[in-house]
This record gives structure tokens, C-alpha cells and sequence, in this order.
């Protein structure tokens, strides 16, 4: 048995006997307990972050509470963090009219050169920020979202009660590192694994609604999907 | 603009004028090119090699070949494979008989304390080390495998050859960083993020057939899902 996976093992009977929110005993402690390095140590407890059950916190690590768990589908986020008992919230980052470039504006179903809508918001749960997501919308269909759209609020319900009509998507779904800008909207490192995803969605006319690229912190969701034949 | 977005930017150009398999010009010549740090350039290069766009070859940086996009459907890792022109392989790791935890035996629906086989194989991809797959099965139904099937081959060919039909399935999908072990067999290391899945698949009778778990290499690999309503 290599030294990592009996102290990982330790590891995670500790953290089965603590709470949400519990400290987690330090370094130079666990180290000395398990007779190991402290570069042992400190390698499984940064595996541990990475998957969310501990953070730092002041200058302790505590226990973490659950990952926020997202159906892969085309309900929103805000549904999605609702439906896991989660406070949804929104903050704006950018709110832009931008020219698509040939790619943009060939996905989105538009002639070259149009003008596209780019909102950029930081997805919260319970006030923590969890997400990053930049959407692109022809302007010639959601202009009146100028006046009309509240940012801090759901765009898929928005969408909606302009009478469009959710039909499809298809996503694409990997991992990066977030660069030093996103890192920081995110409260988080270039060197904690984020999820990304890209979407498109069409309505039931089968016309291209927005293209999405999301980006969330790998420690603080997961998606889960259930597929049939 | 930030300079790590500057940089960024220029490395995406220089890459776009590169072919697969293409030298990427050294970090010193770089930093000095754009006239920043080599920490500021190595970030970057970092990044690039996270997302699989650039890979290390002995002591140089090469760009790599573009990432294996494998469907999220009840296809197996080899169908997703072959439809994107890869040649799939297995290499067996562990093939063992194990008395199941509470959790694992629920899951599987079996009574507590049934036999379940694990076999763990690493996946190829054009010889390319690209996921490590543990499934487990419930013994009392698979077992004829033991002296039947050929680890080096397609798993759900095999319980599909049984006469076994999967119906449907749930998958969780994260993000993780390997274990020491976990890097050693996927030839990789434990600073890449790594896409996590776990899976279990019901037949059409909604019995249980398998838990999965398995790990990908993030810069290797991307999932595609079509969302319908």
C-alpha cells in the first residue's frame, strides 16, 4: 500500500467523523499522527479541495458542505440550484453588444457581421460564487432585452416570456484551468480544475436560441445526467 | 488588458499557424518575444497544455491532436471511440472478486455481502493513455466472464452478447485531480484536472447491471451531450 492511499484513507475517516463547517486537524498535526511527510499530507489534502470536501478558511481548513449538483438539461440555473434547496443569485460582469465573429454569428444562424448581445454574469448559490457564464444572443431577436432584462434575474425565464420556446441543446463538457481574470470573478486559483461547458440551444423552429460558455468551479458542482437508449 | 491575456491571445495566433505534432517555440524565446516574464508565459503554456492544444515531447512542447469528444450515451468507450476515427485498446489493471460494502451491494441491488467482480482497465486511444475505468458487477449474474470474456475487449459488447439489454443510465460528472497511482497509470501526472464519471446502468427490467468509475484525462478528452425537452 503506497503511503498516499493509507493517508487518504485516514483522511477520509477523520472527515467522516465531522460536520459541515468543522476544522479539519492541521498539517504539521496529521503529519506527526500518520507518520508521514508533510508533503504527503499536504498532497491528499489538496485532493481534497480540489473535490470540495474541505476549504480553507481564515487561516484553517474546514469540512465543506456538499457540491451543488446540476441536472444536465435544459431547465436553467437557476431551477437547477432551487431544486437542490440552493438561493440562486446573479451578479453582472458585462452586458455588451459585440459583432460576431464568422464562427459566432454562423452558430447562432445569422448573416456575418451581426451584432450580438454578450452578457457575462457570475452564478451564485447561497451567496458563493460557483459559476462564470458568457452568453451570446442576436441582437435582432432579444434587442428589447436592453430595456427590458434584469440582469440579476433568470435569462432562461426572460427567454421565455418572450414567447421563444426551448427545444434543444447539445453541450460539450471539459475541463481547464481558469485564467488569472476568471480565477478572480470566481474567488478561486489557476489551480483548481474548473468545468467548462459550451452550449447551444434551439427552439422548436430548430433556430439557434444563444451560444453559452460556462464555466464553474470543479469544487463546488457537479452535473449528473440520465440517458436512455 | 491584462498581459496574461495579451500573451494568451498571441500564443492562440502562433498556433493557429501550426500543424499537429509542431514544435511550439521555447518559454525564453517567448517571454522575450512578447517582452514579459517567463512566469507570465509559462502560465499560459500551462493552460494550453490542461486543455490538450500542447503536449510536452522529450524536452520540447509540441501541439497536440485535438481532444476525443465521446458521446454521454449508453454507447460504450469503444463505439465512441471508433466513431471518431480512434483506434480503441484496454490494458487489464485488477481483475478481482470482492465482497461488496453496504453501498455498493444497494446500488448493484444485491443482498449485503454479495460477490461483486471489479475489473479496472486502463483505455486506449490510438495507444494514447487516456482513461482509467473501474466497473463492478454483480458477480452471481456475470460471473461466467471469469472464463469467458477477453478483458482486452469491449465490456458492453460482452453483457450486451449475454443477452442483457441496457435501458438507461445515470451519470455524475466532475472534476478531480488523479491520485499518485491513478497519474502513474494514465501516464500523467497529479496537477492535471481529470474528468471524473460515475455511472450505473439499469436493463430494461430496471435491474441494475454495473457501477462505473471512471477517470479521463482532461486534456485528452470532452463529453458531448444532446438535451432534449
Amino acid at each position: 500500500m503506497p503511503k498516499s492511499y493509507l493517508v487518504r484513507t485516514e483522511l477520509e475517516r477523520i472527515l467522516s467523523t465531522l460536520g459541515e463547517g468543522d476544522t479539519v486537524p492541521p498539517e504539521r498535526e496529521l503529519a506527526a499522527r500518520f507518520e508521514v511527510s508533510r508533503e504527503t499530507v499536504r498532497q491528499a489534502l489538496h485532493e481534497l479541495l480540489v473535490e470540495g470536501r474541505i476549504e480553507r478558511r481564515g487561516r484553517g481548513t474546514v469540512v465543506s458542505q456538499p457540491k451543488l449538483t446540476q441536472p444536465l438539461s435544459l431547465k436553467s440555473y437557476t431551477e437547477g440550484a432551487l431544486s437542490q434547496g440552493r438561493v440562486p443569485a446573479r451578479l453582472l460582469v458585462t452586458w455588451e453588444d459585440v459583432i460576431g465573429d464568422d464562427e459566432l454569428c454562423e452558430e447562432l444562424g445569422l448573416p456575418p457581421g451581426s451584432t450580438v448581445m454578450h452578457l457575462e454574469r457570475v452564478l451564485l448559490a447561497d451567496g458563493e460564487r460557483i459559476g462564470l457564464e458568457s452568453t451570446y444572443l442576436p441582437k435582432s431577436r432579444f434587442g428589447e432585452f436592453t430595456e427590458t432584462f434584469d440582469p440579476g434575474t433568470s435569462l432562461y425565464a426572460a427567454i421565455r416570456a418572450s414567447g421563444v420556446e426551448f427545444a434543444s441543446a447539445t453541450e460539450r463538457i471539459e475541463t481547464v484551468l481558469a485564467s488569472p481574470r476568471e480565477a478572480g470573478l470566481l474567488e478561486s486559483t489557476t489551480a483548481m480544475p474548473m468545468l467548462l461547458l459550451h452550449r447551444r440551444t434551439l427552439d422548436t423552429e430548430g433556430v439557434p436560441i444563444e451560444r453559452v460558455r460556462a464555466l464553474y468551479r470543479g469544487d463546488r458542482i457537479a452535473f449528473v445526467a440520465t440517458l436512455r437508449e
